[in-house]
């Protein structure tokens, strides 16, 4: 029996969800037993209405878990909105983030452990249980972090409520990792950056997603001297964010908005990435990436369904692999 | 324009709400305007999955809102249960408690207003002024108070969980009140008493129920310097409680479950009480009640229906308006 491909995997929402699908889905197709560990963002996590909210936890779990909804890609698939209705005539709360009652049950229980003093990892296993899911899902940190957006006028708001109710439109100005600095990983994360046989950067959102695990104390240099090629996903094609809004994340950074922008930006900030994948409309990226000391390999990097995914994961794992 | 009568009630769940909508109708039919302040116990309040459940105010709430479940005399009509089906496989929690979604609405609505530092007695007055209810509700204290019990094996549980999971079966050596010397009258509650025409308990548990009410330090004192008689509605017909298990809390107190022993006790371990309505299934108790100096009134007090209801609260504003 061959000894299962380890692969880490720093993981946002939405498009990290989707990328480590068609990871799971490439290694059963190739007959190739894979190891998953995926090292989410936290950052994004809220306590509303009292609950405590996980928004990429909660998408990699039901995507892996085959609930998600796939329409949006995030939530539940079949959901119901009785308690948002009925929330909606107190008046209260955030109004422009509207809960379904099957997701509300996953904060329930989450926060029911939390209030019972598991740790979020715990929690977060506990939870992941349900749903039998093919990989290992940590939270990048047992305390609370927090991103919050400092607008351009000055007013700072929570992440979520920057990207969901403004659509990210109002011009940022920074972006604060509250409490980032008294994080750290959260058990797990060390031990399997560590014995990794490969780190993968799926195509999330590079400032607000990667960029916040990185921030946790300790996670970027067990990147730095772990053994494994780190490999990423570039999150832009052709100049525009995959989905999502993460030119305007980019901007407070001074970084273009491009795949080699994205992945120069990983070398010069954080010392980190071996290769790079983009897309065949960035192929002209290539040299510049490679005059950097990235390996770089152009594919189809539209994640349009699960097999076209589970390309280009296959592609991630080969560059990857090559650089051992 | 005549002034309105000033009615202050004492009340827990089910029977309290019951009772008070009996009131509010009576005030109609008989033209008479009432002004009435609700002072409802909180000690059953729960944290619960990180969500702030207050049974009493919800059940009063609901009922004068009309939007109470009639068949169960608490939780909301046509409920639906999405959240607590998705709740029951990740198997945390109290699983014996079920959350209907309309009534998680109503939980989301007061944490979110609690988390935002409103005290319960404001958080209240935000939800009620949805329902646009009939009288004035407050919460006993804005301290938090919590009911637990101790078996006769010593093991201690919250009120609630002793209630509804185990049917008050399990023999019970007392009540405590966790917390409730360091509580304060809610703002208002002290104004109400001293202002009433007339003070009300309707059939409520007077253990665990009034009893918690008259427990918070300032208030029992209240209501006997108040000019206004306090007259009851006996919670016990012909030996047995109306509703609930109350004689399981009274034995605790070596109180006798008849309408006379609670009318007695009354008197006895707070110094209250003037009148004392029984069911006429009681009247033999009325000469017990007179040599103890109670005014006694025997009606029908099955709560049937409104009318019934009204009836009861009318006989009960009558013997209270004769004793000022």
């Amino acid at each position: 029996m061959t000894d299962p491909l380890r692969i880490v995997a720093l993981s946002g929402g939405v498009g990290g969800a989707r990328f480590l699908r068609g990871l799971v889905a490439w290694g059963a197709t190739a007959g190739v037993p894979l190891d998953v560990t995926v090292i989410a963002n936290t950052g994004d996590d809220m306590r509303l209405h009292g609950l405590q909210i996980c928004p990429d936890l909660d998408t990699v779990m039901y995507t892996l878990g085959g609930v998600i909804s796939e329409a949006q890609g995030w939530g539940r698939e079949d959901e119901r909105f009785t308690v948002a209705e009925e929330l909606r005539p107190y008046g209260v709360g955030w109004e422009w983030f509207t809960l379904g009652d099957r997701d509300i049950a996953t904060h329930l229980a989450r926060t029911s452990l939390l209030d019972a003093g598991q740790p979020l990892s715990a929690a977060t296993a506990r939870l992941a249980a349900r749903w039998d899911l093919p990989v290992t899902l940590l939270p990048m940190s047992d305390q609370p972090v927090e991103t919050h957006v400092e607008l351009s006028g000055g007013e700072v708001m929570h992440f979520e409520e920057w990207w969901v109710r403004t659509r990210a439109a109002a011009p940022a100005r920074r972006f604060v990792q509250v409490r980032v600095d008294e994080a750290a990983p959260a058990p797990g994360v060390l031990d399997a950056i560590a014995g990794a046989d490969l780190v993968l950067l799926p195509p999330s959102n590079p400032v607000v997603s990667v960029g916040t695990i990185l921030g946790v104390p300790g996670i970027a240099d067990a990147l730095r001297s772990a053994a494994a090629p780190l490999v990423g996903v570039s999150p832009i094609i052709g100049g525009a964010a995959v989905r999502g809004m993460a030119e305007a994340c980019l901007a407070t950074l001074g970084v273009p908005a491009t795949a080699a922008g994205v992945a120069l930006d990983y070398r010069s900030r954080h010392g980190l990435l071996d290769g790079w994948l983009v897309d065949d409309a960035d192929a002209g990226a290539l040299d510049e990436l490679a005059s950097a000391g990235v390996a770089g390999l152009a594919r189809p990097l539209w994640m349009t369904d699960v097999d076209t995914t589970a390309a280009i994961a296959a592609a991630a794992v080969e560059l990857g692999l090559s650089l051992r």
